[in-house]
């Protein structure tokens, strides 16, 4: 594959940065505060000054921006993307936006006669490390076939999922069900704890039944703890929660369990936990007291 | 091991029996209604004629009921276990109840002399019957070490807990958190497909995430074709999400979500899903018209 | 009316015997810490040293408890109502508690010949000093008729509704009724200030419309200042929330809202606040910090 | 005053427009779709062909449209309010909208030298059309203090809240309160129903109680008829309860008990109920069968 670009060196973008960079891709890397960039050019990588300038000196431009804020403002602010995007040259943006910013960004992509592609992921910090990612492409199948390699190297497994707002809305879909069992799990750990039962032979429970999966098994021990450092911010996870309940409402399908969740992610945000890990909704469980 | 006695043949109670018989152990078993042993007799078992004939028969008595009524009612009802329990002989209760009935159990038979465990699985029908089911014990230590060879049959793991109330609590602490997720995962589902996405793809992403678990699997394609049979009926998954957060109140554990999730469940009992797999929450989120 | 015996002297208890006081009723009371009878003993009420006492020396005895533990505890114990009671003696039991408690303390008392009325009342502290508030009826009657004139000192109108247990009942709707709107106003004065609105001109602007009541005009100021003098404390609050639900469950109807709303009281209890008036539910809807 | 234009001919404002025109005021009216002017025609209203047509006309004009789609419209569509809005003519938005909505209408008439005050109300149709709606105004002083008089014809009381957006946020929180409340006052019912009691005594008991108020007062009735003829539509006010979920998201308050009711709401439109009274969120709590 030619030189990739790649706009973002937040903890997900990095992480997928290195990874492509272990396997021989070239890469020219933009982060709005530039010394983000630092770690990567040591390994190799190029620093562009702006999306714009990356856009322009790569064929294919990889984005992974926090929130649909910064995925709006990299395309189209000053030096952004739209400046430079054209025939011949693809976007393909895996930040985790709603299916509006995707439809608003691929307009104006493909308005210019670029190509777009939106392809969100599944799997935080230690995925995108060891190119364990899952990721949901959606747009223009000709670009997903032409980035498949890239893709190989940053997922286990990439699905095409038709048109441009699919992909988004998978990854909301998923990550719904996964705050809502995060939840779950915080309430279970305190009501045993709380209940004279031991933490981690619930966590040994858990592991043995049909409910047993790989978040428990990584999250658990550390929430047992009461650390949260952070691998997916609860901030981001809230935001995903609000993103799939408005999708929900759009769609009139009562979610209230994702509702009762998503009410426990603003508490842990009341309470200055937003940029904890998203196990952080954990202290919104525990009291302050033993009481009665 | 010394002849075993049975009591409770429904879903869970058959299927652990004959998974004992194709072992080699011998069993004498009793259900309220006869007629359901018929297939256990095929199979080599014995029949006893009340609860107690069959503690007077064997040294080991298991039971498996369906609630903290019918777990009381074989007990303490006339030709009940009390009557013939005393010295040398043990009663180990595998129904999922609340941890005061256990406590009332375990103080009625300990009074008498008798040995008591309680001892609930996680797991449904099918790990039942493949001996893949947890076993969680807690009670008479001297009692679990004497059984132990049938739990290794009957479960892939056991754990002892400590004193009794302690397995109830445990399995109310693991089953609410399973019923959480079922709601989470029925909402995923119901908001994937009137968002446009196809629902098997769904659950091949999620298979491959974090939130990867053996339930949603299990439970996905049925689901999908709206197909509930029952594995664990929903109205004692409801029931266990009762008493677990019931068991909060008792300690102060806010838990939000499983409260959204036990009030689904309420739905869909009131909408006359009570006898269908838990799994059929998932009607509750379905809406009736596509509306606005 | 004949002279008659009161048998708690709590919040409710005490503010009701003063009343009666005040209107000329003879008065013989009790209170397992004997002390906080002293005050109704200086406005001329006798003291009993037991409810059985109580029960001998009057033809009408009143009990108005805590929660239903405390209810059968005045009933069922040595030197309890049980002992005295008999044919032409009356017990009304105006505390608030659940249908099984209440059936439990009626048949023991019509059992032995007694007439039972339960008769729980709408309305708190100051309603109770004033004779304002609203007695749910249920049970006996002729033993209704002849107390009505007590009952026209207690409460601005009673209601006989049926057998009992409806009493209680109909207490438990309202009283979810209440606490459910109790958050919802909390979580409207803690999204009014954080929106940079003036939480009394919300107060003005509710107090105008369709849902002008009087809990929100006498609890609203308090709220604003953080001021939790108990009236109702929060943990019997969230108690009949607890019981309201659990008659939900019997008759599997959903309710998710209560259910919302009594886990944010139990999150409340967990703060430590369980002793303080039930508006201090409002504390768990505040954030420790402005975060984000 | 002169003459007043008015954009909007809904439920709400038909019943507002009426009233002025009882009051002798003197009104230009505009609807999209023109045939529901003919009633306010009979009564002395001039008809006005576009928003464009009205504001040249008049110097005062109110909007009262149903949505934040349909108020953006009005003023920013082709022959909309920008196009001859300037200094000396004043717009007021008497819709119920987010405040971002209002900000950008605010925006785009303040640009052109219009000055702007946005006025939600509180009240439905009966009150529209007595004349007791409460009226919460923000933006420019100056024109809330020139409209005051037709402020005192449509309301029994107006309010000045400070910059645009306040009055907005006004209306939202006191809706959400009351789309809570409604879902607080729909469980009770069933609740009552379903465990014997009779509906209408439970009117009566909340009548004379803490919680009594207009809206269980006027509702009630219907309710319990399983009438649900459309005075605020269900759609409108779970519109209003997302709109203000998303104000508390933004300043992170939890708001459990809100979000509970918005998921109810939300059922109702799965169930085809959008267009009825927002009291059919009644329907939702009910069962299809009795079952267990």
């Amino acid at each position: 594959m030619e030189e990739i670009g790649f706009l973002g060196m937040g903890i997900m973008g990095k992480a997928m940065s290195m990874n492509l960079l272990r396997h021989g891709f070239k890469l020219t890397v933009w982060n709005r505060t530039l010394s983000r960039c630092d770690e990567l050019v040591e390994h190799g990588a190029s620093v562009g000054e702006s999306p714009a300038a990356i856009i322009k000196k790569c064929k294919y431009t990889i984005g992974m921006l926090s929130d649909p804020a910064a995925a709006l403002s990299v395309v189209f602010d000053k030096d952004g993307v739209l400046e430079q995007i054209g025939p011949g040259k693809g976007y393909i943006d895996m930040s985790t936006v709603d299916a509006q910013t995707s439809s608003k960004i691929s307009e104006a992509i493909t308005s210019k006669g670029g190509y777009f592609l939106e392809a969100p992921v599944s799997g935080s910090k230690k995925p995108a490390e060891d190119g364990q990612l899952v990721i949901l492409a959606a747009g223009e199948k000709a670009l997903y076939e032409e980035v498949l390699p890239a893709f190989d190297v940053l997922g286990k497994k990439s699905f095409f999922l038709g048109p441009v707002g699919n992909g988004a809305k998978m990854k909301l879909v998923v990550n719904m069900v996964m705050g809502s069992m995060m939840n779950a799990f915080s309430e279970g750990l305190v009501l045993a704890d709380k209940s004279g039962l031991n933490s981690q032979t619930l966590l040994d429970v858990l592991d043995l039944g049909a409910i047993a999966n790989p978040m428990f098994k990584l999250k658990g021990p550390s929430m047992i703890q009461s650390s949260y450092s952070p691998a997916f911010p609860l901030k981001h996870q809230q935001k995903d929660m609000r993103l799939a309940l408005a999708l929900g409402d759009e769609n009139a399908v009562p979610m209230p369990v994702a509702a009762a969740a998503n009410e426990a992610f603003k508490k842990a945000r009341s309470m200055g936990l937003g940029d904890l890990d998203f196990s952080a909704v954990h202290e919104t469980v525990k009291g302050s007291k033993s009481s009665g």
